[in-house]
């Protein structure tokens, strides 16, 4: 586990040009360790998983749309810049992605955050969504996807079906994510082709103790 | 102001490989036009101060020495991952400098800071230190030195000549800086060539109403 | 509406020992009247929210139980203080009460926090639990319950039959609200004699829209 | 040491009617024990006073002028509420004041923050200001002067004269402090009748240890 022949981030390209890994980097690779560390305490682990899940949400805000514009400085010098589109939302995916709402108002003050519930059938294993509230017109917005662990894929797929129900454009749609595994990557960049993903590490074995030990329940 | 042109991002190399840039993307450009327009509110600004400091905090932070390590997961696998060396420190120049102070301590929560005080003789223009408070050992630690807005580069040479004074070698001082002219850069690199530097812009118009802005005083 | 004769504060005895009202002072009527004002924008909403829930959520601290103990200090001196039982955790009632997470956390670093989502059938307007996360041993643990707004009591009651049923002691939940009916509150009191309840404010209209603007969704 | 007897909060009112200490609550009492125990980690020592601090900014919130207004409510009800007079600021008195800045932060977004620096001569123990910034118009504002720990007042009084000097009415400014000497508090009640004091302790030992942990430096 951990040795380059295991990691699949060096045939990303597989995934076609919407799944998109953060530049990895000595700072990074250190937050995932100890995230994956068993004797991390809760405290630390919540302190550590913040600053990564806000560097996956500033690259995933890299990904909406900018337009030009001019400003005038303090000076009177007119400096040209960038702005964003308006029209953005958040939507997190309970139990796990509810961890990656703060980092997402760290970086957008008042922005709309909704959230879904998916819960899987403990015989079926079928994910069916029991709870979902979003901003009205949510059809219009580019809407940040927040799900920081992913297994299977199962639970995301779910959700963006709901979200695509209720008008939400796939191409849309910027997924957040802190771990994924190379299978679920398979699934949802096939599933809908026109979605951006954002993870910090694909990877054979995704943390799963993440939710539980962020929260400290079950 | 700001066109291509009379950007000095494109011969960074003379610059030599201590200096570094972040990386642009949309998402800092837009931060820094915020940040360059006028009519942005106190409590705007401060907001998204905030955020492209972190983004430099962050890639300050990533210079430092990191060791390999093995951690043992949840599961019980191994995982290789990467540590920090221990023994790392901030010290801010006052007053702008102390805006990255909290940047600093939402990345690592425990960080101890120091504070240097320069100031400029209002005849002479010349700097001196007035104040300082450091860790007692600092001469031993990594130094991150903050300090947002480089013009002329003076205050920072007077920082870094007090900090070698007190035994920090000049290698182990990383310098975090939001925007900097190119006649800064080119003095601070030619005085302390084994310095690293870490930057948003090169542009030779800075910012300077920064402090003045986030904190609201003369 | 808010003025004296409207406002159940003054015989707030009716409701027996355990429900509390913050002290009130003129910062916090400042603080619930920019809650209750329309004009309020949501960054404005969501920032002065966050402070009454740090004092209703500091308050509610206070209702837990505390020993004596004895510490030294840095000169070598005894000195006589108090500290927290151990066993604490807090249960948000999703979705209002999941902006009281962020305060609990601010006072209380690495508290286990679960969930209960409760829903009312449109028809017949009873309400259900249809989802539940708890730390395992929630039975053994005094419950912070947070829940900002409540007009009739039913989602409360709900929630609070779901702990008990979980094995938590009546006597041992804290319920944390911002604004609260004199209706609510009775039937709460009735219903949960053993249950403490501390808001900031008894008033006939209850603030409804706070989940809304909190979170920028329906 | 912290037995009834020593502690002078029972005669506060020999200080006169402008000395308030936060009304004692178990709460209140937990952190100043983790505050003046030797054992606290800095981590620990820094999350617990950043509560304490904000507890003393909203009741040092509390003594500004307010006025009387009337809102109107989402549903188009009158609610007769309080809102702040404008033209506050704070003033952190350096190093250890710089501490409650964060907190005034929290608390009121956009405030703005000066700063003093007083030192004191190693031979004659005199206290002199070797640095200050204020907002321009200072004289015309309400001032929120932050100290943390005063032993001997000394270090208060010169700050309150430079304030004074600048054109601050003293019965415009509010001092708040963490921990607070009896013989401090004579000191500057007798200087400045007029000034504002607010604390969370009297005690004949001050935790003088106070800037040194929260920051790691000497």
């Amino acid at each position: 586990m951990g040795s380059p022949d295991q990691q699949d981030n060096s045939n990303i390209d597989d995934y076609g040009q919407n799944l998109k890994i953060l530049p990895p980097n000595d700072q990074i690779r250190e937050l995932q360790t100890i995230l994956r560390d068993r004797n991390t305490t809760r405290s630390d682990f919540k302190f550590y998983a913040d600053r990564l899940i806000r560097l996956v949400i500033e690259e995933s805000l890299n990904q909406l749309p900018f337009s030009k514009c001019e400003v005038v400085t303090p000076t009177g010098a007119v400096y040209e810049g960038l702005k964003y589109g308006s029209g953005n939302c958040g939507v997190s995916i309970v139990r796990s992605g509810e961890a990656m709402e703060q980092g997402l108002r760290d970086c957008c003050r008042s922005i709309r955050i909704g959230k879904i519930l998916v819960e899987s059938d403990a015989d079926t294993h079928e994910a069916r969504v029991v709870y979902a509230r979003f901003p009205d017109d949510i059809g219009q917005r580019q809407v940040l996807l927040m799900y920081p662990i992913m297994s299977t894929g199962n639970t995301v797929q779910q959700a963006v079906a709901v979200l695509k129900e209720h008008g939400v454009r796939e191409e849309s749609i910027i997924l957040s994510n802190l771990f994924c595994t190379p299978a679920a990557a398979r699934i949802v960049v096939n599933s809908f082709p026109k979605m951006k993903i954002l993870t910090s590490e694909l990877h054979p074995v995704a943390p799963n103790h993440f939710g539980q030990k962020y929260f400290g329940t079950d």
